[in-house]
């Protein structure tokens, strides 16, 4: 067994430590990590390390003696059923040399349970009702799992919580939270704050906010996506409300620094943004789409309530739907080809009056992989948006290498920043 | 730094470390963990652990130093990119005390990148061109943040990736899967296949194959899905050829059983297999789509060389594109409601005669969380199929718990997998 030797910062440290062989073989998702991470932060207490184990004693083992001395508190879950391969209680018990014993009264109500359930008694659920001396138990009131709270060494608390996310959710909430206000809590509040931009890559972001992103509370982040870059503003304070105070001007000074580049907050997306956008203006949006042959469509009736600006489209995938449903002459797809600013202005345009919409959008591009000329590169994307005061046309670039689903997805969520950018300049 | 010490087996052992604060804070699902862990099973690596570390160089040194005491290959992702937070090449260079150097042929390309995408070049972005010396590149086809492969002492492999899954994937499968088998591989060789199945729940599934589920190889795993159910067989033997051949039975055998719930094997969907369908029997498809808003549309075209058999289709958002564009009756409106098998019909045939195609899909329904009536829930949903025998109609009741999003997407799926049906019946 290790000494621990707890180290610099007086905050409390937390780690968490999931078991299952089903995790390492790639059989299911790690939601509880990320579920148990949203909680540690949402109590204030710092955490630096997740970690993965299979079904194996000796591994288990010895990860808990290493995080005993990295951490205060090790979040354990999975590994606690009645079957020969959970085997996470054996470990931390031999982990620190401890024997287990029987907890009579929660046999007791392990048995209770399982007669419940009209299933017979397994004498391997016996084993669910043997705890290392010293532990106390975290009842569980769906499954029979219990999970438990325990200190082998000073500073050093281990709490235990089945696999099953419905039962180590519960639990968490009956007794964790409690617990880690009680004994764990730093006192402080962490609040984050997400602020979406586009149209800018994350590198030029970066370097005009040097001093932001080195600052420490509250600290700032970028993550880039297809399309889009978030900013992730995090305060810590002793309220809620104190730490809210300290994100406001960190926002504001983003906000002012980037303009028009920032376009939404926390669970907003360009969909959301451009409807309500319409929604304040009274203004309706139709839209013709042609590589995308659906996608805008989709983006914005996964929307709820878009149905009061968005009246609905064509997906003129063939030629013959462009001249069909859209009346665009045979002659300019000719002249100029289905890809051409001439056809975008026209698809929109005619989309927007027979429709009868304040807004069209229209899309026509090469999405591939086939279908290349020697003028016309795969990646090569028309946009064209007709609202009131004409038609704006937009040519892009996307690039072969995006590969088919990303044109489509660039080309979407450009045509909706620019009808953003104009709603915007019209107000 | 510490003095690796290898221990017990022979066979190559692997651990994947992924990096980001975001990870720690919960604000994504590490679906990276869960993506890796099955490459490494599919290629018969050993996976003992994973770990999560957040942006800091002093933690993550310390991971990647107790990780070379333990494993041969260590798979880390994230951290790449070009902002002062991507720390994980400089914490591995400094793990091994071995300084960086610019390769000045990816600076060059990295430069190219950039400029192609309009974005002006960041000195930053400079940084994703230094690795530590020795380290070979993990060429990034579609983003700027290139990957390494480096063996820092002998017997230790480290591999880098970025965050952004799409770019992972795709250097995983150029990069390190050739390396795998030509440095790790454990002389045994693991297939895998998946089938898919639509229409039956995986505990209707699994109760039919208990067998199967017990099989020691080639095993057999279930994973569903929202609207389908995936089945994995992975055999094992000393060569490919062999291992192919344990699997067959058991995939005949699950074939067999299932019937026309089977729809498609590995990278299948049912978009995909009607489109394979109707390019068979050179036939073609057009859709009108009221509460999926182009999410059918989209699915269909998100797979090349759709634009073989699809023409495209009506968005008929609002009752007032529904007649105008499909020239529903308005009393079939007033009289049914725009959620009725009514006027789904006519949607469909209308569709397949304006535009021209042998078969034609139609959606209707309420996909809430607004708009419910007494007699039509939120997740009642109509479907109609016409084709050259007439006309299809389907009526779903997906249920509110759903969600919005979920109800969309098994109304998708579901007229998807009837045109399945249909196509099958027909040949």
């Amino acid at each position: 067994m290790n000494i621990p030797m707890h180290n610099d910062s007086k905050k409390k440290k937390a780690e968490i430590l999931c078991v299952g062989t089903e995790l390492l073989l790639g059989n299911i998702l790690n939601s509880n990590a990320q579920w148990l991470s949203l909680q540690l932060a949402s109590l204030g207490i710092n955490h630096y390390r997740q970690s993965v184990i299979g079904d194996n004693t000796k591994r288990l083992q010895d990860a808990v003696i290493e995080a005993s001395n990295r951490c205060e508190i090790l979040i354990i879950t999975g590994g606690l059923g009645p079957t020969p391969d959970d085997i996470t209680t054996e470990a931390i018990a031999n982990a620190f040399d401890t024997p287990l014993e029987e907890k009579s009264k929660l046999w007791q109500e392990i048995k209770e349970k399982i007669s419940l359930n009209k299933s017979s008694i397994a004498l391997s659920n016996r084993k669910q009702a043997l705890l290392p001396v010293g532990a106390e138990v975290i009842p569980n009131p769906t499954g029979t799992a219990p999970g438990i709270i325990w200190s082998p060494i000073s500073n050093f608390t281990i709490l235990t919580f089945p696999g099953v996310p419905s039962e180590l959710k519960e639990m968490w909430k009956d007794s964790a939270i409690p617990w880690i206000k009680r004994h764990g809590g730093t006192g402080s509040v962490f609040i984050s704050k997400i602020l979406h931009f586009t149209g800018i890559s994350e590198s030029s972001l970066a370097e005009q906010i040097p001093f932001l992103l080195q600052q420490e509370n509250p600290t700032v982040a970028t993550y880039a996506s297809l399309g889009e870059v978030k900013i992730r503003i995090t305060a810590q304070s002793n309220t809620a409300k104190e730490a809210e105070e300290i994100l406001l001007p960190t926002e504001q000074q983003l906000k002012k620094t980037f303009g028009n580049y920032f376009y939404g907050t926390n669970e907003d997306n360009l969909a959301s943004v451009v409807i309500n956008l319409l929604r304040k203006k009274k203004e309706t949006l139709a839209i013709a789409e042609s590589c995308t042959g659906g996608y805008l469509g989709k983006e914005i009736t996964a929307i709820a309530g878009s149905s009061d600006v968005f009246l609905g489209g064509i997906i003129a995938y063939s030629n013959e739907v462009k001249r069909q449903l859209l009346h665009i002459p045979s002659e300019l797809l000719l002249k100029y080809g289905a890809v051409s600013e001439q056809v975008v202005e026209k698809m929109a345009l005619n989309t927007r009056e027979k429709l009868g919409s304040n807004w069209a959008i229209s899309i026509s591009g090469l999405a591939g992989p086939g279908g290349s000329a020697q003028d016309k590169p795969i990646g090569l994307v028309h946009i064209a948006i007709a609202g009131p005061n004409g038609c704006k046309l937009i040519q892009e670039r996307f690039g072969q290498h995006r590969g088919r689903l990303g044109i489509q997805k660039l080309s979407v969520l450009r045509s909706l920043n620019e009808l953003r950018i104009l709603l915007h300049e019209q107000s």
